[in-house]
């Protein structure tokens, strides 16, 4: 064991009660009225940071969230490497379905269940101490050091762009290593080669100017809800297909390849249906389960609401209906353009009798995809074969990680995943845990990491 | 002006303190918090009662909310009036939208603000105080008169089927006069000659055991909020006609005299939705907005949720959708039946994925129709004409009391409506108000109608 890993080992439980204490900051990008705890984790990250020994660190305010960077950049002739994850977490509702408050995290079995413990408090903070270990235990990092960690990935990254384009000389790198991902199991490690993009709309509808009778007004004015369904029932079929016009013309085709290397991935459709608990898989018609998540566009009602959602009866005629939709997006699709395309359709097929508004969510990522050949995916897999001794899934993932797309554009620089998460840790869900096992497993994973980074010459 | 007319000019100040005692008590029938407030109100009523000078007064419990009855009979040879009201009010969410607390009743330029002061607690106290004129002012009511006011005429009279059956003797009557109900305007009188029973159905939509991310799960399995939008789309077509399977088999078709009285009411488009501030009416092709409200069945959401309702985003994928619907129902329609009709389609159209469940609503009404020429509607007509000066409309309305039908069916007396709300009045909408002289000219109505009654011998 060398002097780095010993370091990790001997500060273990100090680092879980670091843990517990940024979980709980309830940093939830949001809720307008957490704004504040957003900040006060930048400020804890930032100390962090300078507790583990980096340099020029700040706490960079944007028009949302702020960012928080620093660097260690004294390694002459090593590559110059950025470690990226987010401090921001998702809201917590519905909260009755959690175990324990989600902002007291609770230790039980080895794992902490808190909002953000797996996504992406627990992952990010593991590479801060093994930077930590690598500077305090042997005084130097292999390689040159960023680090970037946002405060608004779960909304999207909306002014993560305007900030890169911003501070590009103080972003400068040769990759990008994004510690906000996931392995395939404990023991089955993989490479991700794309995230789909992402944007949204919400759509509210009025009808008279309050909550009526349904007796007296039944049958003479439309129902903003039933207005609403009908609309959302234009926009998506009862099989999953997409009915917005133009939604998919600008899909890049599978090619036989792609569907080959999808078909490789493990899939035990009963185990995953156990998982989630679902009595069956659905989705559009023609394509593999992982086809359908990973490669192919999706459009989701988030949220809808109108009207009376009490106990008992309330026989009212609402006068408002809403619903918060959210798209995946894949190669070659443009979220400004499909924004266009959502708004079009909407307005095409407004319904009669009442007030239909369509608005833009600030959610907006266009769809990353890097070569699998890469010279960083080819470091990554080594380091993964050497620590689950054996070779790496090569996936793709649903989820959109807006800042990966905003990097390759501005600084030509790719991003790897090299996260610790597994998919039953509930992110965005409630009970969201992280396992303690896998906190110090990243720990040791980027000391490697950086380690084999660092024997490469710039 | 006789004594009674007398003794109302000279007690008007106290009536409208006692309205607003009435008012206070929030006794919403649909919430079972608000319990412990409708029996609440049943006692303010029973005390109210008494001290008119009303004899065996009684709080009846029944498996819900209790019933207030009593009796003064002692007018023999004279017909036996029943009066009917009810002391339960709707929520009133959205409590937002109320320029004055809903429990705190305010007065305003002539008007009384409060969740039921027109429907019904301003229109049932107005029989309670003419008959209080007649008996303090002048001794005797010129006829024997019952009183029934129940408690949850706004959950559709769940327990008043069995309350009617098991007091026959203590309600049986000639004829009912129903306090709940209104005119067609200031200077416009009606008869009421039909109401839509109504019923309806909860339907619960579950997917995963959690919210899941809608980027790791978005395209692999079911939305239940898509599946919920998917199967109310089969309910209602967009143009508003019901789409469920034998629906509208039993309707009984409008004859060219149900279509010619109906025409003959009065209708300015141009009023209505201005009234009600809607850009367009909106409702089945090939009827008449009047047509459509009283005489044509209706399907209407009252209610829908899932998923996340906050500001910004959460790109959850959610796991539980539902929604309310209420139905109103035309002769020959039996809620009963239509019930199953609804579980029979839901069950039909379930959609895949997912787990669908429906639930009755605890709300039945069969729709109730008199005959236009009934003795009890030529004595109501004269004493509108004497009172307005001009005939009644005949009209139908779209609203559902249930015991009317429950009345007729057990006692076999027909309810004539006699109430003096208006229609911008906002029941079951927020600023809910009274007219201050609506009030005080029902007072003086229910004295002239009363009067009118006992000149006719049983």
């Amino acid at each position: 064991m060398n002097a780095a890993e010993r370091y990790l080992t001997d500060h273990q439980d100090r680092f879980v009660d670091e843990l517990l204490d940024f979980l709980r900051i309830p940093s939830i990008s949001a809720l307008p009225a957490h704004a504040g705890d957003v900040a006060r984790a930048a400020g804890w990250v930032a100390a962090r940071l300078v507790s583990a020994g980096l340099e020029h660190v700040q706490v960079i305010p944007t028009a949302g969230h702020p960012v928080v960077i620093g660097d260690w950049l004294h390694a002459p002739g090593k590559p110059t490497v950025m470690i990226y994850g987010h401090f921001d977490v998702q809201p917590v509702d519905p909260l009755h379905l959690w175990s324990s408050p989600p902002f007291e995290p609770a230790v039980r079995d080895g794992r902490v269940y808190a909002r953000g413990a797996s996504d992406d408090k627990g992952n990010m903070l593991a590479p801060i101490l093994a930077i930590e270990a690598l500077l305090q235990a042997e005084g130097a990092l292999p390689v040159n050091l960023r680090v970037c960690f946002e405060g608004q990935e779960e909304i999207g990254s909306p002014q993560i762009p305007a900030f890169v384009a911003e501070h590009r000389a103080q972003l400068a790198c040769d990759v990008v290593i994004s510690a906000d991902g996931g392995q395939w199991s404990e023991s089955e490690p993989i490479i991700l080669l794309g995230l789909r993009g992402g944007c949204g709309v919400q759509i509210d509808i009025r009808g008279a100017a309050t909550d009526l009778h349904s007796g007296m007004y039944g049958g003479v004015i439309q129902n903003p809800i039933h207005a609403l369904t009908a609309l959302l029932a234009t926009m998506r079929a009862p099989d999953g297909r997409i009915l917005v016009e133009g939604f998919t013309d600008a899909v890049r085709p599978l090619s036989e390849a792609d569907r080959a290397a999808i078909a490789a991935v493990p899939f035990d459709e009963g185990e995953y249906r156990a998982a989630i608990d679902v009595p069956a898989l659905f989705g559009e018609p023609g394509f593999t389960p992982y086809e359908r998540g990973w490669v192919r566009p999706t459009l989701e009602i988030n949220g809808i609401w109108g009207g009376f959602q009490g106990d008992g009866i309330k026989t009212v005629l609402p006068n408002e209906a809403h619903a918060k939709i959210t798209c995946r997006l894949v190669p070659d699709q443009d979220p400004t353009q499909i924004v266009q395309l959502l708004i079009d359709h909407v307005q095409r097929h407004a319904p009669p009798g009442v007030t239909t508004t369509v608005t833009p969510l600030r959610f907006t990522a266009r769809p990353y995809l890097m070569p699998a050949d890469h010279w960083v995916n080819q470091e990554v897999s080594a380091v993964l074969r050497e620590l689950y001794g054996r070779e790496p899934y090569h996936i793709r993932a649903g989820g959109s990680i807006p800042i990966c797309m905003v990097l390759l554009e501005h600084l030509g620089v790719y991003t790897a995943s090299f996260g610790f998460g597994l998919e039953d840790e509930g992110a965005h869900a409630p009970d969201e845990f992280f396992r303690l096992s896998s906190f110090a497993f990243g720990q040791r994973a980027y000391v490697a990491l950086l380690r084999r980074l660092g024997a490469r010459t710039a």
